[in-house]
């Protein structure tokens, strides 16, 4: 199989699969969800995800019944499935839960878990860079969590791809905050700056494993809001997610930005590449 | 039938209706929407909720392929279904389409139109008083557009419950601006005064409704934001929306609020109940 999806135990091909009108995702978007690469039948960062994703729902009072052992066999039970050694992509969601259009939580939690696994080539890392647009960010204040609401970022990854650009950095007045569906973070003077997790922003895997890598080479780390200017003036802007890994940003608004540090961005993307592809169990080339 | 719901043509009970799981609402809560009460088998106001939509619409960019005239007659023949004359609530909502997950929006136009007819009593308008919590306001800055990424809503809903109160005054700082889901507006030394249609609160069809009724019985109108102090001094404070019409609140975070004109507010009230039953063919006494 290709494309598998999955709700509640039941699964087949993607397009063929149906949920009910009642799930709370269709009136509210009520729901959190993950997403990261597999590769070789494994899950990268799947204990990261895990993490992330009981975070959401702790926040979001989404009373999830699974364990992260039973989540965790469901998810490689569907990974198992794709007849493939190549990348796919696996995302799951789950909903508050199923009942009559009502806005208050249901009585009885019966939250629905959701899964696709899909077929979805990597990135080049280092032949890939990125076109960026700056918007204003007009999210909701609860970015710190991966909701189903979703809006904004797609009419910002909308006004992106119009643009011919592939993401849009969002800031709130002069502070950038994050792209449309990814991380910023910027080198300047040898340092990585990358802003703090509040509400403002997603606290990215990738970002976070950005930090580790930096710290484990030496890199100081400064988390720490920068601002429109100082990304236009950074030595090196990365993009990071879990579905492009660490992308090196080389135009925003059409003027040309970045690209004086290609040592410490490389020694980034090398130490990033050699965790992801361990992990995997790809060779190391 | 009692509860009946309708997706793209087909339809039957709700709670046995089915979407695609690639329906773009799933992922991304990718969509607008209405709902209004219809008594005696006539959708009230109709035309403002059409006029809502079209606008909700356009501003989303969702290429939705229905006139007018072809909408309201699949709102009609769903509210024919119904087999009592009591009041029922419609809601109809329509997503982008359906594809493969993506944030950016599909090549094709392919919007989804999903209607639910259920039967729900209407409050009594004189009787019925509310009790209100007050919550800052962090919903994203479209509230001028009815979508489905209702997150925050849901929250403050569910806060307004826990305080064993009946709904959510949002503010911005000082600023109020509206409910979890519905506006407010204030009376004070006779003078009717609501927040103007900006982005920050949707744009109500009760509350409009309420500007031209305050007119037409000599009550002066004042479309400017007030403060949450102006709230907790107002004469009267009325909550609207399509489900509950315009119901007084006589509490705010536990401390008694308004009271203070019943005059006026009984003015705003009947006009507003002759308004409802004269459109649903109802009997006026």
């Amino acid at each position: 199989m290709k494309n598998v999806g999955y709700y509640n135990g039941e699964y087949g091909h993607i397009e063929e699969m149906k949920i009910p009108m009642n799930d709370r995702v269709v009136y509210f978007g009520d729901g959190i969800y993950e997403a990261t690469f597999a590769v070789n039948h494994t899950i990268f960062a799947l204990k990261e995800h895990l993490d992330r994703l009981y975070r959401s729902l702790s926040i979001m009072e989404i009373p999830f019944h699974m364990t992260r052992d039973e989540l965790s066999a469901e998810l490689q039970k569907m990974v198992d499935l794709v007849d493939t050694n190549d990348s796919y992509m696996v995302y799951w969601q789950i909903s508050r839960g199923t009942g009559m259009r009502n806005h208050v939580y249901p009585e009885v939690g019966n939250p629905n878990l959701l899964i696709t696994v899909r077929k979805i080539p990597m990135k080049d890392i280092y032949e890939k860079t990125y076109k960026l647009i700056s918007l204003e960010d007009i999210r909701f204040l609860m970015c710190n969590v991966k909701t189903l609401n979703l809006i904004p970022n797609i009419i910002a990854s909308q006004r992106a791809k119009e643009a011919n650009c592939d993401e849009a950095v969002l800031h709130r007045g002069e502070r950038v905050t994050e792209c449309a569906h990814s991380n910023i973070s910027i080198l300047k003077n040898g340092v990585f700056q990358t802003a703090p997790t509040d509400n403002l922003i997603l606290p990215g895997i990738t970002r976070m494993h950005l930090i580790e890598l930096a710290k484990e080479h030496n890199i100081p780390v400064k988390e720490e809001p920068f601002t429109r200017k100082e990304l236009r003036e950074a030595d090196e802007i990365i993009v990071t997610s879990s579905s492009a890994l660490c992308i090196r940003a080389l135009e925003l608004d059409g003027k040309p930005i970045g690209g004086k540090d290609s040592r410490t961005l490389r020694t980034l993307q090398d130490a990033y590449l050699k965790k992801f592809k361990a992990e995997t169990k790809q060779p190391l080339a």
